[in-house]
């Protein structure tokens, strides 16, 4: 099964926005494999505008002319991925990946370019036009690229078979579609055929939606058709972005399971907007990162980074190399909040095997503050002993848990049965 | 702590609406004492309108009299409970409970008889009059007898003091408040001083709070000033309703917890409806039933019977007194479904000892089906062996679970590690 | 007809609130009688809880016990209106009113007092009590006096009979009704009712219908059930109230008809709050005042001073007395706005003799502005002469009418054909 | 100024939907100068897709070839308007339509063509290209050719100066604009740049916007930026959508007068879908007819005939020939509805001589229907004759007027003073 556990990666966005090349991508490919692997992190994701020479910073230029070879299709701009030269696209730079025993992954925008359409380009392996499918009504809010496709035309998922047997040949193993996630319900039969189109592309491909939030209404659909979606919208290193992933986390917690995970978003960590202040950091503090990990992984969130890997400072590198933290993703299920408030949180988890529970504790307020969980409340059975997971400290056992938060701190504790 | 597991127990209502007197009570009490008490059946409760002589059906009477003592109190009316004689209140019926083994419990609505208001009746221990404090705006939309008490005034939680305080004298243990529990905001402050005075009242009472459906985002709130709450509108013998609980308990299951119960409502089994139509039984088929209690229990719902228990039959009493399936209240944590859609269901609980998992299959459909749950995607750890508990059958461990199920039906498994 | 024209008149609220006395009505009435009635004012009104012994503010009382007959109709509170003594009600005061050659009209509550009701009186010549047709759940959200009466019964009907046959006995012409004209739908039906009770009473009565907004949607209906109905909440003087006037003017003036009035509220000019603060005046300017008559005028609102007449300045007096621009209730129809801006408004109104038309130019603006009005726009036949109303100034003709005006001014032109 | 009474005239859409053509428009041209100018008939509207050589039904066709100059400015398609060859556009019909006396209108829609976009044409006399000031995610919801403009940027009005520079050297005196009227409030800063372009192109031109319903909130913006805007959604021959005007027409009229007309859209008459099925008539009947007729005159819509005048029997002819109905357009001005009901309604309109008003009376049922209007409730200074508009009858005055109305049928009333 694809994505039986909660995928792990790094993604060019938080960055490098529209405008990464292969030189980057290479390092920190290089970096993941050197640093990180060995902790589970395994997939390398390029993000949007991959086919558009003149990108170089966040924004979206209207009507420009993006690489596309003969049926539509968009391929690498080459001269910012100048190994997809002689038509060989990301192919090349899949291997490189691939050689690091590591995994290559795209994003995409649903649809396709407008210009395939108002060129009337030929269908791959198909007896239609790219104009015959397209829909010029259905657009993208915030990119000016595509047109999504007539998806109640049986011949419109044509085109989705052509894009993805493309990717495939490359060696593509994760695609992030976007403008799909919360696109309902006008794009849940695009959907449809498009995650037909991957599943039977003759290749395992993690599918992951975007952008959020997905509806919660059709979390069945969303289960049943991808991978990962996203369940807000992006998600940056602001507190208050931070403190209301509690609230949609709670709300999703149900419908994480083997191969289907609701995506809190990547995480912005050490370097950050390298494309236009280089010099700039996440501008979470450490109890902030702190918070977040724990929430992605008590909710078994994918996690992706988002900061360049080259650059992580000591602190940010232990933070995502806790094996027992990180371990949660595989071992814990059921997970779900015991309560959220205006000033604290906290969440349960047993793990599969039986041996015990994990517990989270979040001081969400602007002080410190200390944070108490009565054992007896925790509807458990029993618990022999207690290990807080951040700092490996035994935690003696009383009748209720007090955790010393900093402002915005979490803590995270394994209760062994 | 009250209510650290969800409460079980048989209420009035279903069978006898306004108008059920002493001498049901206690061959109901005593019924429960002999068959149902061992599988931890324990709570007899008094439904609406105790205080009304005249009361006979399901219907309200506007502008009726009712009993009550001279600080604007409510008394058992003494035609219907003559016990209650010489002042004695519910007293002398909850000693004849509580020698039976079982605990006592009793409804009310929110706020004070209109009368007492109009009378300007003095508050117990208190320096006010109930014209004072009550609210002659705060009515209840489908009762016609209280108002609401003025809630922002300090005085005004006198007045739930001097009712609580008669209800411990009287020896009651549960106490099901009405027109509250989906009247937020405006009656959360109420709430809370209604709360503050039962649990001050020096007598451990359950409370519990009516009618549904609460709201989801004052689920904190809930959980914090009650033991229960209505998480649905009247629920009655009609598959329509018992569908569309599947979707209320997925909501508010991750709500659940030692002291705090979404309740899906009372169980309609059995004799219904004996005050309007004397040979009435359930509507729900036996498969409608057992789907009814598997859910009930999963989700771990407070379990309050609606029928009239002397008219059992043998399928009723087997329904409620399976100890494998009631033994999920206080055995199982952290359940959630696994989806629901039109057709189907699944649902998962590990057990608190870390000794396996329910789980519980759904076929929602009109016609019979086989609902399929692979064990990959159940994300356990281990599968030691696997039992239908409402048929205790062993089932053989394949790649897959597959329930066989008539319409409406359900199957529930341990599946032990 | 009833109300062939709009009502002019004089009410107790602005300033007594609910606290007016008899010599006070007298007072006004005479002062009416001398100085205002030659020029059309001819109604006094008393307004809400002359039935009140103990109400002497603009608050209303909780539980406050109220005077009635043993009929359950509210009369007058013989210590605040002491000729309803030896029970005469208001018919020596409407004799007293009458006398000087006006109008005398009253204000009441929709449905029955609460305690009608809960005593079960007996309704005058019908073979029902109280309590059989009060709605328990029928309350005004701001008021506590009343329940509405269940209007589907056909039996409710008699108790509207009962107090209308009251008034009409006592000599009322005008009955202010309150509690109804915004709660539509939910007594859409009881207006019938209580319209049928007031038109089948024997005797001529002007049905006005209060709070308002009531609901555009319900114009028909309100001009079939009554004669005046309120288009705002309570009116007080405050700009941004009389601003917002415009747009609600706009909405309504289609409906306005021989026989039935959107009605804009009490004109707040003068000694105002007399029963608070005994010094206050009406705060708003002068400029204000005189836009305020001119659109009610140009609007045909009817008119009801709410100021103490006795306490008028000059400045007060010339405002209500301006025969020219009085005359626009009787000689227009079919006015409607030519435009409402942030900044300003004009109206137009046709005279019905064909003589010309009469235009309103308005400075809603904050400073002094000159409001220019093209008569090539006017859709006009031709114009021979323009005089400005309230100066009585001729204005020379060009291709623009200018009118220089002080913030938050109006001027009113007769343009004669 | 322009359009100072409503504009009436012929509109290629009812009969041609998107293929129209110049022999039809030139025959349609012939027919009215001939019959119908002499009653004020005189404008000659060419209705959507002129640009497009493969139209010939009502249905658009996504990404077809659109005919355009190099500056992005569609120009007629030459195979359906041969007299457009050698670049000469509309000007040779529009020479053709003045040479009979009549005006010549085009319709147009919002924004640029999208190929104009991503082509980068050069917009005439500017320092810019078209994909500079084209929206890419402002698209029409149900046409497919268009980007609106970027009209926060100051070098987007360019673009409209360019086309309606070349629409005056055209001479064209009418323009409709279509994707607009109800896209607010979006598309209000385009509107704005628009309205300046057409007025300050050098030659009058009546700027009419569609599509209906324009929002009721954004009236004083419509009256000060066009001359016509469509009240509803498109009308055809269903009498549910005439009975629906009449609610709309209520709402709209105090917005109507010289320069600024609500528009109730195309005139269903005679002939209709002739490019689909060339032997369809309205389906209205001819009450239905006159009663359409009625309303539009005494609300004073532009009237513009749908049906293919040639075709016209003596019916459709005399009703769009009758000089004391048609009178109304220019001789009444402050009209409104006296009353809307589901069965009658009644509307009044005063002339503006003086000498009279107009009083249109309808019958909503589906059955005949005598609809009486009391006299007294008029309003009215005095009346010394009745003449019936479309019989030419006069009626005896007594207190009322009764008009025997077959189902959907109304009678037209002269009341002189």
């Amino acid at each position: 099964m694809i994505a039986q556990t909660p995928p792990m990666g790094w993604n060019s966005w938080d960055c490098y926005g529209a405008s990464v090349d292969e030189a980057t991508v290479r390092q920190n490919a290089d970096y993941m494999a050197a640093h990180l692997k060995a902790y589970g992190w395994d997939t390398i994701v390029v993000d949007i505008q991959w086919y558009q020479r003149t990108a170089d910073s966040y924004a979206y230029e209207p009507f420009a002319t993006l690489t596309m070879d003969g049926y539509g299709r968009l391929t690498p701009a080459e001269n910012r991925f100048p190994s997809a030269k002689d038509g060989k696209g990301f192919q090349p730079l899949a291997d490189y990946v691939h050689g690091l025993g590591l995994k290559f992954g795209i994003h995409i925008m649903r649809g396709m370019p407008r210009l395939a359409a108002h060129y009337r380009l030929p269908v791959q392996n198909a007896d239609i036009n790219c104009a015959e499918i397209a829909n010029p009504n259905s657009i993208c809010t915030w990119n000016p690229d595509m047109y999504g496709l007539r998806a109640d035309l049986p011949e419109a998922k044509a085109y989705y078979d052509s894009i993805f047997a493309l990717y495939a040949q490359w060696g593509v193993d994760f695609v992030k579609v976007d403008d799909i996630a919360r696109e309902y319900p006008h794009c849940k039969r695009e959907l449809e055929i498009l995650s037909a189109a991957c599943r039977g592309c003759g290749r395992d491909i993690v599918l992951s939606l975007s952008p959020g939030p997905a509806p919660l209404a059709y979390a069945e659909h969303l289960k049943q058709h991808s991978n990962m979606w996203r369940i807000t919208d992006d998600f940056w290193d602001d507190w208050e972005l931070l403190k209301a992933m509690f609230e949609r986390a709670a709300a999703w917690c149900i419908h994480s399971g083997a191969g289907h995970w609701p995506d809190a978003d990547m995480l912005p960590v050490g370097a950050m907007r390298q494309c236009d202040l280089p010099d700039s950091t996440t501008r979470f503090t450490q109890a902030e990162q702190t918070t977040m990990l724990t929430l992605w992984c008590i909710m078994r969130s994918p996690l992706m980074i988002g900061g360049e890997m080259t650059k992580f400072d000591d602190f940010t590198l232990r933070l995502l190399t806790n094996r027992a933290v990180l371990d949660i993703l595989t071992a814990s299920h059921c997970a779900h909040p015991l309560y959220t408030t205006e000033d604290k949180a906290a969440w349960i988890a047993p793990r599969k095997d039986g041996t015990g529970s994990y517990l989270a504790l979040f001081n969400l307020a602007d002080t410190t503050a200390v944070v108490v969980q009565s054992l007896a409340d925790l509807d458990l059975a029993s618990v022999s002993s207690v290990t807080e997971l951040w700092t490996d400290e035994t935690v003696k056992i009383t009748a209720s848990i007090a955790a010393d938060l900093p402002p915005h701190g979490a803590k995270l504790y394994l209760l062994r049965r």
